[in-house]
């Protein structure tokens, strides 16, 4: 058998083990698609099969978990820009909504998610957890790109390009769900899309599927406020309460944005062990209002972090989002000490992969996990002089500083190259779409 | 007479122009150190000196005036790092001030310059408004690496390395100022540090140079509730109240921070014509506060962006800057509407340069303006598809998009790299200092 060996003799490596230990001096050793060794760097002469691995010296690096983005609409990349400086609503219904019933169908999501998936590379994004229409061609397009993912198979009330209705939903969530089953790098979760606009029959079903599945139920949750305010008065009940009765809030669900919460809802939250993900940049475009994550992380809820979509970022970058959400978190609670520097890392990596039922796999750098991994390189000028390596990756560098990401142990992005993706090729397409959504902005 | 002309041939120009003007298919001309032309691309070939002058080819590009930071430390740089997630006053007392009693010299303060300017150049910032000792060796080694800058003419109560007590500051800043002249990238500010420390006399004096010389008046404001509840406990008066009374709330006052404003003082700020320069990530990181930006924008107020020094950011990146003003306007104002792109591209170049004393020489591409210009390469995956290019730079683009600069017509970074710094060189100097503030860091 063929084996594969790689080697990393990093500057630093950023675990992100239960200790956050931060080391110096020692080799990563990759078999396959596993890390299977933290050594002593001077030790790797000794390994029986070190003239058959290939050694990446990374002297002026960190190396830490690959980012996971906890929270996007992949394949939306393709709107990015579209409709700006307005409140989710109006943006929604008059941008988004319009032009992905014009646009959407299987290409488009192919072609979306290529573009998504080298831009999350490149930034240091090895795993997301996306919720999008057409979760079959958004499984194998990830697969192709060697990217992980965890896919959500969409439910809705209402018709759309890929169902008729709730029901028609989840039998393709089913049916797609056995499907992905032989994708290594896919896994899947439930994605009703948010309480307003699923109704208590599905939401039921889906409770039942994840319990008899095990899988997360991705959701937006609690968005803005106008979202709690109407279903107050709609039905004299907050969504999270609805989702309490209905079964929801248990350790399978993953409660996207989460701004409008209460002391008793927060309790709430942290006692059933419901993963919140905080997407900071997208609720501040939106105005949507702002997640407490400082009064989430004291009450011990798992928060993670998300970009959203392109569509409401602009960007997939982990790398600002993270600093965005650290530096937001102490402005909002007044606490400087609020989301410190391992806090945030934690946030952008392991925590997202306890969310997602990945924590097994991936989310730190560990014997035995996937070699879900990123270099960094700090000699750059913006992360010169160099005293703190947890603080300087989440307060001044910048996400073009990746260089190397390797996901399951397959070297995706090598010395700032991709190795499975074709850039020149990927933005023709990209540009035949704009040509196509706004011909005008072509010249 | 040895003429020197560029010609510009970009994708977009984002003007910055009254109008907010974005062209296409335009060419920008430069003399010297001048922009002379704005012409339509095809024209260019029938100017007299085309055959002579320099192209630039730079289809795929946004070019916009280079970015004014208006508020910096520049030298600090040296200490970015040191001391993270820490309130203003705990950083401060047992980081900061310590390690500026023990490091700083003439020395320290050439060597941060030069880190500080390589970062800012490289991150499309053309002119920075600083504050620091040794304004003379600030002064002289910006104009050895060609970008624009105003420097501040310190004035402290207490003694410090660079001076014992007000009146020598003061002494001090009168005979750089003079010194100063000879330096075409140099102006000055008189830079009182802020109203908790320094007094009543030399506020009078620096009032009175600044109106006699015309010199803007550069000082930290209401940076924290702690300072404003502090001074009227103290002294039964809030600090911008007893800056009224000094006479020096008028249009050369460069007040930074302003994180505390009730209603009468942003009219009162309004009414007097003071420029507010906010500096959203340092406010965030040290829990200072957030500025009132969309209340001050409504009010018709001049409101510029810092980046603060890289010690309290931990960047000096005016387009992550810029984002996150966008971005925590929206937030905090509730507004989606609030500091749109046009606005944050303002409150980053023309804003800046007006309150500085410059808008007749930089902050917008117009003719006659020293040609103080970015480029930054839009065929980024992050930056694709582009419906919308002002809101692209906003809100999905990378300062290392940022490919050539020019200050007053030199161009200091071309297609990535450095004219006139040695990184190579500069990494090592940075190294050295790193050793000696920190020998437990060095591996």
């Amino acid at each position: 058998m063929n084996r594969k060996y790689q080697i990393l003799l990093p500057g630093w490596i950023i675990t992100v083990n239960q200790a956050f230990e931060i080391l110096q001096n020692t080799a990563i050793v990759i078999e396959q698609d596993r890390i299977i060794q933290l050594l002593p760097a001077e030790e790797i002469y000794s390994l029986s099969y070190y003239a058959e691995a290939e050694i990446f010296e990374l002297a002026t690096h960190v190396v830490m978990p690959g980012l996971v983005n906890a929270h996007t609409h992949a394949s939306m990349s393709l709107f990015r820009g579209l409709g700006n400086d307005l409140p989710l609503m109006e943006w929604l219904n008059q941008h988004i909504w319009p032009a992905e019933g014009q646009w959407v169908n299987a290409q488009f999501i192919r072609d979306g998610l290529k573009l998504a998936a080298a831009e999350m590379i490149q930034s240091g994004t090895t795993c997301f957890n996306d919720m999008y229409f057409y979760p079959d061609v958004v499984a194998h397009e990830v697969q192709q790109t060697g990217i992980r993912a965890v896919v959500g198979l969409i439910v809705l009330d209402f018709p759309t390009v890929w169902a008729r209705d709730s029901q028609e939903y989840i039998s393709k969530a089913i049916a797609v769900f056995d499907e992905m089953k032989s994708l290594p790098l896919v896994t899947a979760a439930l994605a009703p899309h948010a309480p307003y606009t699923v109704s208590d029959q599905p939401l039921k079903e889906v409770a039942m599927y994840s319990s008899e599945l095990e899988l997360p139920v991705h959701m937006h949750i609690h968005e803005t406020a106008f979202e709690v305010a109407e279903a107050e008065k709609n039905s004299g009940m907050r969504p999270l309460q609805r989702l309490d009765q209905l079964n929801l809030l248990n350790p399978n669900l993953v409660a996207v944005h989460m701004t409008e919460l209460n002391a008793f809802e927060i309790e709430r939250v942290a006692e059933a062990g419901v993963n919140v993900v905080h997407c900071p940049e997208s609720n501040l475009k939106l105005a949507s209002g702002i997640c407490p994550v400082a009064d989430l992380q004291s009450n011990a809820v798992n928060v993670c972090l998300g970009t959203d979509g392109a569509a409401s970022n602009n960007d997939l970058d982990m790398f600002g989002e993270m600093r965005t959400a650290a530096l937001l978190a102490k402005g909002t609670s007044g606490d400087a000490r609020a989301c410190d520097s391992r806090q945030a890392i934690e946030m952008a990596t392991i925590n997202g992969a306890k969310a997602l039922g990945l924590a097994d796999e991936t989310g730190s750098i560990e014997v035995s996990k996937q070699a879900d991994i990123i270099a960094l390189d700090m000699s750059s000028l913006n992360t010169q002089p160099l005293y703190d390596v947890a603080s300087q990756v989440v307060y001044a560098c910048n996400s073009r500083q990746v260089t190397h990401v390797w996901v399951a142990g397959e070297c995706l992005y090598n010395d700032s190259q991709f190795t499975t993706i074709d850039k020149d090729q990927l933005c023709q397409l990209v540009n035949q779409w704009q040509a196509k959504i706004a011909p005008e902005s072509i010249t």
